[in-house]
């Protein structure tokens, strides 16, 4: 039974003069407790990073590095078949760069959370996981590290005694290994089914998965995409929902204190 | 007269496959005390920048954030006209970088030095120079400006009482208001008589300009650029007839303490 | 007076999952008689041009290149200080990029049209005027260029007997020199005030400047700008207005020939 | 016993100031009798690609499109896990910018060879190479498709009855399913090994895998790589070894024709 919980969203997911979010970014800030920050490979510019950086600072929001793989054009949800060692050293590059603007406005960095085909390597890639873990260790022992509950991330993480953050898919899809079905394009859902989903999965740690079983899901965290149709009134019902019935929304650093 | 100077080069210019010097890092790492490391947007990687900070850490060179437009095509030599308020998110971003890769190997961020027409244009534009000195007094207020005896980079600099280094260009033309004569290609020129240069500099203090005149050059640093052809040899001789006159070499934070 | 006249629009202006306009492709394409397709630089991708190049076929628009500066950041809004023979291979890139794809559907290339900051500076450039003519009249001689009356482009292409289009600009504002104030946003317009800009500039040949004046417009093709907030809205004024008028609206090549 | 074969090369495969080859594109042009040019994904920009071009026609070498994945970090020796349509688009791109230059200097385009890791998925991939030679059929039917003897692209093409070159890999080994040893990495071999390969593979059809077996390898195309140590000394000995025995090189027209 969880009483608080984390809500974070990927932000500043746009590039030079376009946008991927329909909801404005003061809008979903106001909703959540942390974000994902986009740190320019996969999307996201030093000018959305200062923007976004600055409004978290305004809301109170813990700022969390979202660095992906160097793919503008597939926007980091096509895998590319790089070395652990050259992938770690594209993560640090986005994570020293959203820092910089962290520090601009007096954040920290809360977390880091892979983007998108990078986030599902590491997943199920162990020598990727550790050599993720191995590294931030040494630069960001701090940083919680955003993950899936069972993922080599997390095991990784765990061996290490590195902080970590697991996370429920308020707008995904689980099949019955608890993994998300990963998905280039995702469709529009009923803000309020994502909301009853959430409290579920708060109330009862349990969530539906595509074949209609229930399966358990431990997190801290729960997350919806700014690029999911509807983001806005996902992320208002979720909030709503959780707060009604007597769950807190708090940065995932205090979730996990 | 100077006793102590330091000497600067830029150190990994390449990108992916391709490499830009024709001298070996470790080579010109083991001539100078400071390192201007490409931070990704006129040349460099995230995997070269991991390399020259394990090498800076290896040989105690000072690391620097060195960066450019965002311009791979033009290698950062081709101004473009951007805001001073985006070239300055596109400074924070690459200087956020390269302190990843410095924490990583223990090292702090010893300087900041604009590359090619970035560099050019802030010594001319006092708005873009008074936005970098701003926006570096928050996020890295003891890391050096490179910068240009009497461009608006180091007046800027001086009026916010950030720390400062000015340079002697051993490799470069000037001409009688002593700035550099800029150019996107340099020929080869003779190393001994480049080091004669630099130590007629540092005992006198002047430079005879393109038009064959003496000017002043007030400097703390020495640079010579890594991809000017015979990089390895002009920075040999620069090493030899320097010590062997007296002056020792020493990162610029050591200078200018 | 004129009785047939071209209305062209750029088009395919997002990257990977970004999108530029708030219309619809299909929208716009059944009001517009020719398409400026973006070729990669500074906008649009392959997948945009093979899908912008298919709707063309499907609704009889002639088809341009709309090369830009490589500034993807900028959106080709920000002048890049190339060296004109480069800033002609960048040209010929794109537009052969573009031809592939109107091959593909069997449809020639009709003109090519600077985009942005790279059509100003040609304008005001007449040796990258010249140079781009020079190239032009080797690879593609039919392709019409659009130009501003008056513009460097308009002469450097007359001087070489190079087939040209001269543009009214709907949604942008004139200054008393006949060019046509360069902004890097633009806000919403009143769609039937464009619209009866168009008519009058038709009819009388004429608009008002930002001073107040009428200047003398000559042109064969009115543009609009698919990023233009309400971009939609105009364009459905635009062609009902000057069809209610007894203007028939027609491709470049038509108008032109 | 093959008394006429062509030898292809990969040219161009700088980028902005960066070049790749040790040997100048001269010297190497007046050994090929094909030349597979950088087309600006992987590797080549507009630049590139037109001094290329310029120096086939200066060579009598037949010019050919060498597209690879969007990926300049890892000069395209990376797979990305794109759809087959999107990767098609990418090829037609590129395709057509090649064309541009090609026609700027009237040569027609010869050929078609993939590039690094595209060229393997596709070797392997029957969807891909399905729809490579569909793209390829509408918009340049008659440029020849260079692929591996026994791969799905070779298969692909014959099925649709597009003409095609077999390669023959002098500078990289083979297994015994005569598929290339894929590298990210080359090492810098005999140059008259590699030539007396060359021979044997030409007199008796067969080449030596790394097991040690022989296996048959038919092909109409031999391919040495400007990027590996020792390129222009490689070329050399080819040529000379060759033509020594009575074996004429030719652009791959007209060996297939």
């Amino acid at each position: 039974m969880i009483t608080m919980v984390d809500l974070n969203c990927d932000m500043g997911e746009g590039f030079g003069q376009w946008v991927l979010s329909e909801a404005p970014d003061e809008a979903l800030m106001a909703l959540i407790s942390s974000a994902n920050i986009a740190t320019g490979f996969h999307a996201g510019d030093p000018n959305s990073m200062d923007r976004v950086a600055r409004l978290a600072k305004e809301f109170g929001v813990g700022i969390g590095a979202h660095p992906g793989y160097r793919d503008l054009q597939g926007f980091g949800r096509r895998t590319i078949a790089a070395r652990p060692d050259e992938l770690i050293n594209d993560v640090l590059y986005q994570v020293g760069a959203l820092r910089e603007f962290g520090r601009r406005y007096g954040l920290g960095l809360q977390h880091v959370k892979l983007h998108g085909a990078l986030y599902m390597e590491a997943a199920a890639n162990a020598a990727l996981s550790e050599a993720l873990v191995d590294a931030l260790a040494r630069t960001c022992p701090d940083a919680l590290i955003f993950c899936m509950a069972g993922s080599q991330t997390e095991r990784a993480a765990r061996a290490a005694g590195h902080g970590i953050v697991r996370e429920f898919y308020a707008d995904r899809d689980y099949d019955d290994s608890g993994s998300i079905v990963f998905a280039r394009k995702v469709s529009r859902p009923d803000p309020q089914a994502v909301a009853d989903k959430c409290l579920r999965a708060c109330r009862e740690g349990t969530v539906e998965t595509v074949s209609g079983n229930a399966i358990e899901i431990p997190f801290e965290s729960i997350c919806f995409h700014s690029d999911t149709p509807g983001a806005l009134e996902i992320g208002t019902a979720i909030r709503a929902t959780l707060t009604e019935n007597g769950i807190t929304i708090a940065p995932a650093a205090n979730v996990v204190q």
